[in-house]
């Protein structure tokens, strides 16, 4: 199968580091394809970054429909978008904050999001009332770092998101950790190792998801809210700014 | 004071009715200019319409801050975009939606909303769970008339809204009607009469709720999620699609 | 239009300074009336002083309906006998809690309570999950100033209530400070100020929100459980002890 | 131990009925007294008239404290002034409503209310609410048969409530009946026999429950909210119309 | 009337205090058998440690109806075997963690539990969730000694069980003390005086609770999910693990 | 990897259709051992017979550990012993129930449950509020066919399964089915297709979630309630009635 993941802002470092996360957890047949949203913001850390970050975002999904994608990955963790997304593919598409929420779920009562700026907790919380998590989302924890220092093992930045697992563990009730945003991902493994429990990162959790979602033959629901879209609203979609079709070079080979 | 009511759709007969509504209800010396999201679809009917529609309306808020506006009236039920609007504006920012679920609370236990198409409603119930009516929202009922279908009073589509509303009295334990399109204010009265129970429509609620918090001196708080954007941000509205200025002459004389 | 503001307590004082605050935001066009309930505690600081306040304040709902109000305050933040009153009006009735907690949802995503006694919490914390603001009410505070003993700006009652604010900010996850006292109204602004967050204060959310329902036209629902009261019901009122009819010289003329 | 059960309305048949009833399960040492609040409404069927028969019926929880009474029971469905009787009496205060709906959750899943008046189903709903049984509610049903024209078993009003316990049964997914009126207490044994499920009466519940608090030695907090009222409320309180100390014919020997 | 109180543990001398702490409360007329299931875990501490008492204790429900008992209590604070123990018997089963915080809520507005192991706080959250008690339940706090180490009055354990409810009252807004644990039961009254404030126990709570529940006549639904069992599940029960009949030395004469 | 699908119940056909189930959606490189609970009822179909087979089930979690299984699947919609097989495995641990709702949630607003008899309707209920779906689970439905005579394709069976599914779309504000039996898995094909809506099977779904937990890297947190087991906890496990190690023969070779 081929899943497209979609970095929603316009930083093509990130996107490179968000493909080489979901491969490393493809199964053997599912081919991943990874998307930079280039008319987006640069990192998305306020409504605003994500209104104007949507439009290009569903030119990607409508793009990756054309080249017979088979399931989405929207790789921000506000998720931003979702519901129309699925109005727009055909497949599955599953966010990471979803993703990572509803995995979270099966390892422990209650996590604790430790994400980047304060800014975007109020988001994330949101996000944990929509998917049912209200009560198992014992809080939303910042550690006021950009997203786009965030940087990889051994940084500075890695001390202060490990610093507020660490806060979480101690204070939140929480039996597990999600990770509040995709440029973390790389932060998961060693996070989970010194801290000694389930740390749940989302775009991991997520491609993981989309890619079972397809091999149960599932896909969104047709009915009420998410019928197919009137033609001239997908005609729409075409002229808004953003990505074209997902980049080829990107497309791995089936392993 | 100067409210302006952004009609997110690019329908700009729907703007006149709405600003006409609109200033119906304000006060002596208040005055409302109007606009139209030029960009957006001509009806926002889908979760990707509103995604498409929140752009060009970001820009429409932040040129009438530049034109001194004091508040903003987003007039679509959806409530595309609002706390997006409330990081772009100063001033207070309210939805219809948002606006006539409040009132509604203080004239009965609970509400029912009547709407225009089936896919919209899971939108206004997730905005009722937002604003705290998951209660009093007793349901979300459409008439299956599309929103450029809505006619004045004596139209079929009248008639479709009036039974929809008697079902919701008879069959939703409501005590209150809320009509959940800025489309059907012209029809609030006559219901209000036919059905004789309290009918809350959006556009003059969220207007005399703007009025009002512009009247206290009360505007969005700036903490957290709301604090004020940086510069990057604002400019990369400005070059979103849609609107400019509020219409010069859409603007009223205080009465 | 004439709104009626009711002070549940019988300290006449406190009606003086309710008015003025209610008159100082009411539109060109709206006479505020004010009436004390004479019959009734100095200050409702217990769930029996507020059933010992109803019967009175429900009688001054009926006096007013006699003389013509067109909607009616009542001026105490625990909202005492708002569905009683509801059903003796025929216009709108709004309660300064109520008021107060809507209109705070609409400048940030939760608010605190900064309120008097510590024992009048558990009666604020009820009322917020009676109108949906389980979520949006992140904590109800006491500073334990009893209402008659909150004074005017710079005194030692407004550094107290300023330092339970300061708390609220610091601890709360709050974006919005709501005032819990109809005592309080005077030190709105210079809180706001200070704390540059928005403070919502009831009297005069409730005065402009009472305004705004008569200019839209709306009444309470007279539907199931606020059907008209059967006459003898009425008749108990006027037995009941306390207030007559507002004193005609409270009455403002029009502006 | 001595209970005193008080009827909040001044109908004293009713009052001769529900004593009888809390007799009728009162164990060996237990003893009953029970009041008439004399200047109450005949029956409380509206918001208006349970706030006119809180300040009688808390006077007679003080005059019952001063005769010694070590629990009171208010026997209403509407649990009128719960929380100010909490503050006046030492000994524990059970409503009725309260009573039945706790009950009730220990024999099955789900419940349904049998009430009186459809104007009531509100306030039986929000007690529901405030005692966490907002799932275990599935509805509240009115019969519409006024409290006063409610008859013995083999009257046309039993024939209704028993009809309309039978739609609760067939329609709304409970698994037990709780009436909702303290006047339907004589109809639970033959209800039950006609039903096959448990049927709750409150009155009934509340004088074991009451009786069982006493046992254990179990009286209400004074903490927060219920800590003691000042000397001059309890003062007002004597100056409220209504009932005096309990009638000392009313109190049974012990058995 | 005759109660079963039974031990889902098999330490026997708990069963001793559990049952003189239930006699001890029982009305003139009860009888209070006791039983130990003598092939569960000596402590339930976990999940597992219930999984395994269950079956055992389902067995002795059943050996009690066959014996003629009337009701039954389940003494262990995680309720283990609750709704299929309602499925055994014919009369109403209680559990104590279900008993403490019905009753608990009846005497304040919030309560907090202070249990043994802290491994055991997250089942006493599920049961105040399922029992509706999300709201007044503000904690469950664990002291850490071990239910076998738990002592009676004068105590290092006692110590600990005080100091930790000490932290409740001074930190979660708590009017109420629940002792979460059938072996904190000696300690009740003492927690009570020094603490000065309601202190519930379980053990006694059930059995007032089931007392009462027999005195009204009043038994498990048998609709639905509490439909009669079919003959071989009951048959399967007489092979389970565990007691038989309930020890006829332990049943009490009426008093 | 090794996954271990355990069948709750003691019907050998069951786990053989189960683990074909399991067995069709696993990866490359994913074994799939089944076995079958040979101690428990033949089906669980009530509180008692889930508690009658959890410790055998138990003992097949730690048996599988032993065995180097790297996650478990819990095969009975009621999730039996979910927390406590949680406490026993150090892998991940998914019921299919638990799985099936998850997955739903990705493909629509809201699902409706089909089940087997009406008594297990509620057990269905309680586990969607526990796992958060409260809003999401419109409704749980029987077609009242026990477990047992579930058949395939074609059967009489079928046809009331499918008649309940239409009855939730129609009905029940419903986007996706979710099936509530492992018998019915082999059914989820043919209803999608006839139906028109995801149609998602537990069995499939937790085989695929497990899959993906044991992928990631993640497995139960040990923290609070989840933490190791005790030495005798253990031990007494093993002395539990039921099955032993996973039968060998069942183990599907990596394909």
């Amino acid at each position: 199968m081929l899943l497209q993941v979609i970095n929603p802002n316009s930083t093509a470092a990130m996107t490179d580091a968000i493909a080489a996360t979901a491969r490393g957890v493809a199964a053997v047949g599912t081919s991943v394809s990874a998307v930079t949203n280039t008319g987006a913001p640069a990192s998305l850390q306020s409504h605003t970054d994500e209104a104007l970050a949507v439009p290009g975002m569903l030119a990607a999904v409508a793009a990756g429909e054309r080249a017979g994608v088979d399931g989405h990955v929207i790789a921000c963790f506000g998720d931003p978008g979702l519901d129309a997304a699925r109005e727009v593919a055909r497949g599955p598409v599953v966010g990471i904050a979803e993703a990572a929420m509803h995995l979270a779920t099966m390892l422990g009562r209650g996590f604790s999001v430790v994400t980047t700026l304060g800014r975007t907790r109020a988001r994330a919380q949101e996000l944990a009332v929509r998917y049912g998590m209200a009560e198992a989302c014992r809080a939303v924890r910042a550690c006021e770092v950009p997203v786009l220092e965030l940087d990889g093992p051994g940084s500075a930045a890695e001390q202060r998101v490990l610093a507020e697992c660490r806060a979480a563990l101690a204070e939140d009730d929480a039996d597990v950790i999600v990770l509040g945003c995709a440029g973390m991902a790389d932060l998961t493994v060693r996070l989970g190792q010194r801290l000694g429990v389930p740390v749940v990162d989302g775009v991991t959790a997520a491609t993981v998801l989309a890619q079972s979602l397809v091999t149960l033959g599932l896909a969104t629901s047709t009915r009420q809210e998410l019928a197919p879209l009137p033609a001239d609203t997908l005609a729409a979609l075409d002229r808004a700014p953003g990505t074209g079709a997902p980049d080829p070079r990107r497309a791995t080979v089936p392993r």
